[in-house]
């Protein structure tokens, strides 16, 4: 796909200063422009780029005053920040337009398939399975016996879903996410350990994203459970029935263990970890790396392992770095 | 599936208290019920619930006296909870019942596969494989050439095996689990660094469950062991030559590097960190993030990073939360 | 493949001692030998080893002087590890010798394939790909559209990548790896988020190699970049539009942050987090287990979390374990 500048300024209501034929076919960051390339400048800080970018064009204010020549075409627009994040939107938007059942796609006779869908080649749609419309389910992934997939989900190639998971509308799950796979739950038997049998499923409510190679176990009994809105980056691990609030933020690498319950609009950092059986209220903090070994009130912020409100957290802390010298201070001080 | 209230009493020994035809196609919590649900009640702390279960068929003790109208049909016998985990295990054993060589699936003219074998569409079985009879291999898996697999195993879509893995009696591995993939070993090389070649492999016993995403590499040389009834939860990271004894369970997302030795009945949790040529003796707990740094004898508790005896960190830990009082305390006590 | 005693003197340029005629298909350690396997002696502390190892041969140094009978047939050379590594090497390297398009995978028309180029079943490449001759692309991987492939590469089975990654020659990834999966960004929206598009891409420079279930995520904007020789172990997070320096070596279960810039030749221990937007120098080295939360200079050693240098938190690490005791001698000291 390729652009002019012309084409662009219609685009977002501006006005070309330069060649309105030169073409461009990707975006790019005003100190990383390359030819080719559409950029923008809304930081003051990075005026000095302008005058150097090898990018085509650039998206600039109205009111921009260049004090060197510039060699790129500019686009003079109201707000150059929201211009540009308008046509990232756009390009976005155009990557996942596939539409229809591949001819190397198995889809069971028994499911329900809505319009526009679309189902890649090696992806595997098992017995009693329903998919909403416009969804998209990239190669090679497996959606589990009577799983329920709704509107305009975005599931990328590779993601395995067992049976019985039930998702939302705009769902986004990355490569290699798992969804469904049993609790990790073993009753001690002499030596031994038995298997809890894990019957429950997984429910992701609309709109939330799941990155790359993360997993959701499903609920011994009942549902594992992730609301609306809640976003979660790569390789984090959901244990047995947890409960995670609408609007949580969750950082990559970190783990929730069974039956824990987190609040609404919470942010949680990479690396953290929590036990199980807990309740974190809503709007809680969580630095990254921290061990959650108690349940918090709303409103809490936590570091440290096991963690306790930051603010003396980060007191401890100091202390802890200067113990030679704090130690050593006292010891003079006594013999003085 | 659907059952009736005298069919499933019929397969406890139990009674009928109310509708005997009364269906029910799934199970529940007490405190989670929905219609068309059985559940039960064992732990007396749960009682009220059962007055207002939605849940179609509870099922209780023989000598539970109801003190207010229960609508949910009972039924009575001698032990609910084991009753109701007898139901579990039926319920969860009849989800694995496929059997043959699905059409889309790639078999070696080598392999030979067992009786009552499922191998699943999409699934490489590569020269030389063996695979015991009554072992299912779902969707997208790869086996990799000379691996041997024994009976009763169950492994879920997108597993991959590298070459020459053996897996024992009754190994369930689950979603996006690889295992074989070569051991983390570079050699020095001025400022670069060379491959090591990893030629071993991975021996996983009888009745090694493995969860979701989880990595065991493959020996440099000779074999990564995971002994008998070893159960690995969630994206956890085995090194090279590793090996875990028998029975020992670990958590999600801890990692064990290059040629450390666990023992049996160990119980480590999520998060923890072990580095490499450790000798951790059988019956050590290790606390959630905790870092081994040093080899431990049989039956430590460890916690903290670098980790030490579970008792000595906690009483360190009580201090490091109140240094910045403490210190000041003794500041005043020297001045006074 | 069997060699016979004499067949790997004659490659190695060694002397036989014993029976030339023996034949060997494997590889042991000296202290994990058996029957059918060759190994080697190396370190005078695993001499006592070669009087009872079942290995079939043993390469051993020309001045080696055994004092007991061993039964192992012997093969003097000047440098026995070095022999040995040489063996590793070849035995290694005829692994991966298939070549052409597997009748199951899945080219688009426009993709242009280099000679001598494998591409496994149930693997899907995109439009507008490029691939170097003798990359060898294993079962059931995804390359998304216009990713280039360099040069003899190795991509295990079950690899993903997202469009427009691009990587260099002789780059490895093993089973489950991620490459361009979106950045985790996302803008406040009220109580909600917005997404930001992820538009940018994802480069692997040459020689580098990603350990399995590995996660690389494309840049927001431009490319995410790991330079030459990078090595990275299993399990590992590497955040949107970072950057990590040539000869840099993570270990696994490591997470960096968006928008880090690491330096070359630096040193990383597993389960090590870094926030975003830092800049860490060259052959900078960090604990296992760390929490890096500032920038460092070049050189720098780190530990703790937050970590600082590892000189500093070790003596710190000290006094941490003896709190009780060290303040409650101090108020014994005071009150006397």
């Amino acid at each position: 796909m390729e652009f002019s500048a012309q084409q662009i300024a219609d685009m977002l209501q501006g006005i070309v200063e330069g060649d309105p034929n030169i073409t461009v076919n990707n975006l790019s960051k005003i100190d990383d422009g390359k030819p080719g390339t559409l950029s923008f400048l809304a930081n003051p800080q990075y005026t000095s780029h302008i005058y150097e970018t090898p990018a085509s064009i650039v998206i600039v204010a109205k009111d921009f005053k260049a004090e060197k020549e510039i060699k790129a075409t500019l686009i003079r627009v109201d707000d150059a920040y929201g211009a540009f994040a308008q046509l990232l939107e756009a390009y976005n938007s155009a990557q996942f337009q596939d539409t229809g059942i591949d001819a190397h796609a198995l889809v069971h006779d028994s499911a329900e398939i809505g319009e526009d869908v679309y189902i890649g080649p090696g992806t595997q749609i098992s017995a009693g399975v329903k998919i909403g419309k416009g969804s998209k389910i990239y190669a090679n992934c497996v959606v589990g016996a009577n799983s329920v997939i709704g509107e305009n989900c975005l599931i990328h190639s590779g993601v395995h879903l067992y049976r019985e998971s039930i998702l939302g509308n705009e769902v986004s799950l990355h490569s290699g996410v798992i969804i469904g796979a049993d609790g990790f739950g073993f009753a001690p038997k002499g030596a031994e350990y038995a298997k809890v049998p894990q019957i429950g499923n997984v429910i992701l409510e609309d709109g939330v994203e799941v990155g790359a190679n993360s997993t959701i176990d499903r609920a011994t009994l009942g549902s594992t459970i992730i609301r609306k809105g809640v976003k979660l980056d790569n390789l984090i691990q959901i244990g047995h029935n947890v409960e995670i609030g609408e609007n949580t933020v969750i950082a990559a690498q970190t783990g929730i263990a069974g039956s824990t319950k987190i609040g609404a609009n919470c942010m949680i950092g990479g690396q953290v970890g929590i036990i199980g059986h807990l309740k974190i209220g809503d709007r809680v903090k969580i630095a990254a790396k921290t061990g959650v070994g108690n349940s918090w009130p709303d409103d809490t912020i936590l570091q440290g392992n096991p963690g306790f409100q930051v603010f003396y957290f980060k007191k401890s802390y100091v202390y802890f770095r200067k113990l030679p010298k704090i130690i050593s201070d006292l010891q003079k001080s006594i013999k003085a």
